[in-house]
């Protein structure tokens, strides 16, 4: 039976998301805050050169750094991939984890309220999330993945058995705001607690169905032939992260005020307008609403 | 008398603030769209190398890159000092600039709504923004400053006879939003229009009393012994821009919730929680409200 006796929570895996990387730094200076009976439990920061300058990374997105498959020469490494490398070192080998869960800390300048993203949802991590939802006076939406073109091995998360991405949004980049500090330290200590809960016997591995959003796919701007974006998230769909997005409904607004529509299936956009996905040719995550039962 | 007749509208002084970017690439693919029949008016990207990185600026800040006399050896200057000294020779020099005016196109995400930043405010340049007020129909407050701190030679501005920095926000940098978008370009044609007119003679020079806010300070974040903050803006004061901040008000809020208060005299505070300026030491720029006479 799993137990989480190893949980490390990371911050500044993404630089400028300054959230994670102050209350990495709080639980670093008050340690007693994240200690619990059950677990070993540490904070760290993961990019560090980001942090210090306060950008998403310096070389490459490093949560998006942890496929080792798709790493070439080691003497022609750039710094994510080195720090990839030695997080996996302290906190993996994705193969046989040290770590049994990380908590890893985000923000984003979209709509996204707070989200939880586990990396692997089963009985476990369902629990898990489950509790959380119960036990915040917001909604908490849980995201998955299961769109191939997004490789989850490249995630900081893969070097754990568990992980549990927070996001919290909206949020400039490089700020601070008290309400999604706290709402992200809440999430936190609530995770510690539903995890203490579970090694001690007295969390549920198997809650009833889960609502789930499933990220199937992505939308990019549309873009001229120079690669610049023509057309902007549509002023009707902007903030409207995990609401229902219609076959047919306004989608972007080009610079004259044309609007282009939504020609998909219905779906609940997220990531909506994030900044940092203009270069990933990412205007917004597509997922689709989902009951999946975790019980075995 | 004074004459508009060289215009030049300023986009990616600062190269995450894509809404100029994006503006000024519309204007140079349609140019009709800012032709007047008095004036010259040309549009041109600022911190090329910023822009193409999405970043506020590459070494330093191209907008506070202009006071010449601070410059060392031209051997050894960065980008962004090389940048300042090219564009003083094309729209200056700043001792007898070729350029009447520049409208130099900014965004922030903090909540200052639409301000305009006239670098000089007389008889003309008073006119023209009093003239704009008149013309929208949301609030667009002027911001002058008489700080001395704040060296308003280093700005872009300098370099023109007349510069009205055009600041819209609360936007995510490196992102676009049609509201802001609209907003900022209706600017740029009323002020197009309005010095127009005042080329023509349609415009009285002279405005009664126009109300501004004049930037006299800013405030820092409390920082700890490493230079990290340890307090945020405080909940009740965040996004409150260009609204009333009495002596005794809640000011920050600390890691742990607790409540530092404002020991100031009252003021109207603007910029508040811009992430570009933690880095400067400013967690918000102090003005007050005052009435100035213009006429002659």
């Amino acid at each position: 039976m799993t137990q989480f006796k190893h949980v490390t929570i990371t911050g500044g895996t993404h630089g400028n998301e300054s959230t994670g990387v102050y209350l990495v730094r709080k639980f670093q200076q008050h340690p007693t805050l994240i200690e619990r009976d059950t677990m070993q439990v540490n904070a760290i920061h993961t990019n560090l050169k980001a942090i210090e300058q306060v950008t998403r990374y310096v070389d490459q997105d490093l949560n998006r750094s942890f496929n080792f498959s798709t790493v070439g020469n080691e003497s022609h490494l750039n710094y994510e991939q080195r720090r990839a490398i030695a997080i996996n070192q302290e906190l993996g080998p994705q193969d046989a984890p040290k770590v049994d869960a990380i908590i890893d800390l985000h923000t984003t300048v979209s709509n996204n309220g707070v989200s939880l993203f586990p990396i692997h949802l089963d009985a476990v991590s369902g629990a898990v999330a489950h509790a959380l939802q119960q036990r915040v006076s917001y909604p908490v939406n849980i995201v998955i993945c299961t769109d191939p073109a997004m490789d989850s091995n490249s995630f900081l998360g893969s070097v754990a058995h568990y992980c549990f991405g927070v996001e919290v949004g909206p949020l400039p980049m490089g700020a601070l705001q008290p309400q999604a500090f706290q709402q992200t330290e809440e999430i936190v200590f609530h995770l510690l607690d539903i995890m203490e809960q579970f090694n001690q016997g007295k969390l549920q591995a198997h809650p009833e169905d889960i609502s789930v959003y499933d990220m199937t796919g992505v939308i990019d701007f549309p873009r001229d032939g120079e690669g610049y974006i023509n057309a902007m998230v549509h002023p009707s769909l902007l903030d409207k992260n995990f609401q229902l997005l219609k076959t047919g409904e306004p989608l972007f607004q080009d610079f004259f005020g044309k609007t282009i529509f939504y020609e998909g299936e219905n779906c609940y956009p997220i990531f909506i307008n994030e900044a940092a996905y203009y270069e990933k040719g990412i205007a917004m995550c597509l997922t689709h609403k989902k009951n999946i039962s975790l019980a075995s």
